[in-house]
């Protein structure tokens, strides 16, 4: 028996919290369609029957464990491991994805009475990027095209697909910081890529984000953009979103 | 010579634009002061002089690859590699922090007409939290020591002290979608803990966060708060920022 949150002991005692505000719903589509399992939204679906036996976070039974798959050639697909066994060999580019309603960042500071300079996407995908040592240029149009096509984006109908099919705007955050390894109680970033190197790589990634966006009729007839900050600020962002659904992809 | 993204172009050509309004601006004390580095705030910092050679985003000089110390037992210490290695062990939670001016997230979505439900904290620090199967309550006090601990919250004088010590509010967001692995164009969640397991472990998780503040004095005197989202919702977040300072914690 799952230890009971103090929100859910109140929810089976049918008493009620008055609500805090902001009643910002999403559209319906957004909640109620078919479509690739949503970890969460499809957890909530399955509980939606009175009284549910306590809400659940991990994905959907599309997630369940399966039997390990052997390709053509005999050899275990990746993803098909059970645990979550971190790969034996240098990460050379993390990135963490979160889907947005709008992002707001900072590209330029306030220096000497000067206003700041803000970007501004709507609907679309936020990604922090950081890239490590042993990274070059050959990495870029992987990871680019990994991002812009895993299907992470829910669409009117509440299926999974791409940004480059949603279509939606792209704002990049360069994210030193996701180097970060713990030492103690500090965070260590020995792995990061040197300064210089990491600017190429970064100037690299967005000019190929955008080039992918522009090359592609959906997007383009969309008129969406690609925003980005300014690699070496402080990234001062204002997100908002439906659900980050935060994922974390190395390569 | 790095290639040159267009904004860099426009600031080298003395171009200006106008900002698109968001005028927020950090503490100064938050922008200035001395303290742990902070990877993208050291940048600033070092490239004050005009005219910059380019930012970086990398980190600070204090990030700059050391040379392998041994400890006394003479061991590597961990932390010290070169490149980023991912351990060759099961991961057992998977947790990502970013810092928060204030936070916003949704703990109950309309339903029936009725108004959905908000929690929000001001000032702390947001952690989406994901367990893997193989997680058990022995990893509950590892992982809320670690991230109460880890000195990655900024204070008044630049300073990175510990979420305890700032002392700052914290939200919990439940988010299985972390535990994703990336196959073709999807993600997999094979590697997620089972539902009801995870929903014991990330109860026992605000819980015991919950109890760590209440039993620190200046968390107490400072009347910080824990907030958290509900297992299994769609984490429906708005999150303001003076720089996220997203960080990746393994256990």
């Amino acid at each position: 028996m799952p230890t009971l949150l103090p929100r859910e002991r109140a929810a089976r005692g049918a008493a009620t919290r008055a609500p805090r505000g902001g009643e910002r719903q999403p559209p319906l589509a957004l909640r109620q369609g078919p479509g690739v399992a949503h970890p969460e939204k499809e957890r909530s679906r399955r509980w939606r029957g009175p009284p549910p036996p306590g809400p659940g976070s991990s994905p959907g039974p599309r997630a369940a464990p399966a039997l390990p798959r052997r390709s053509a050639a005999g050899r275990l697909s990746p993803g098909d491991a059970g645990p979550e066994m971190a790969a034996a060999r240098p990460v050379l580019a993390r990135a963490v994805l979160q889907q947005c309603l709008s992002a707001r960042l900072q590209v330029r500071p306030p220096e000497n009475g000067s206003e700041p300079e803000w970007v501004e996407i709507q609907r679309g995908l936020v990604i922090y990027i950081c890239f490590f040592k042993g990274a070059d240029q050959d990495l870029v149009p992987k990871i680019v095209n990994t991002l812009l096509n895993v299907k992470l984006s829910e669409n009117e109908s509440g299926e999974y697909v791409s940004l480059l099919d949603l279509p939606g705007n792209v704002l990049i955050i360069p994210q030193a910081t996701l180097g970060g390894k713990l030492k103690g109680r500090k965070m260590q970033y020995h792995a990061n890529i040197e300064k210089e190197k990491g600017l190429e790589l970064y100037s690299q990634f967005v000019t190929l984000c955008e080039k992918e966006l522009a090359a592609n009729a959906k997007c383009m007839e969309a008129g969406v953009l690609v925003k980005y900050g300014t690699y070496g600020n402080r990234q001062v962002l204002k997100l908002d979103t439906n659900g980050p659904y935060t994922h974390l992809v190395e390569l």
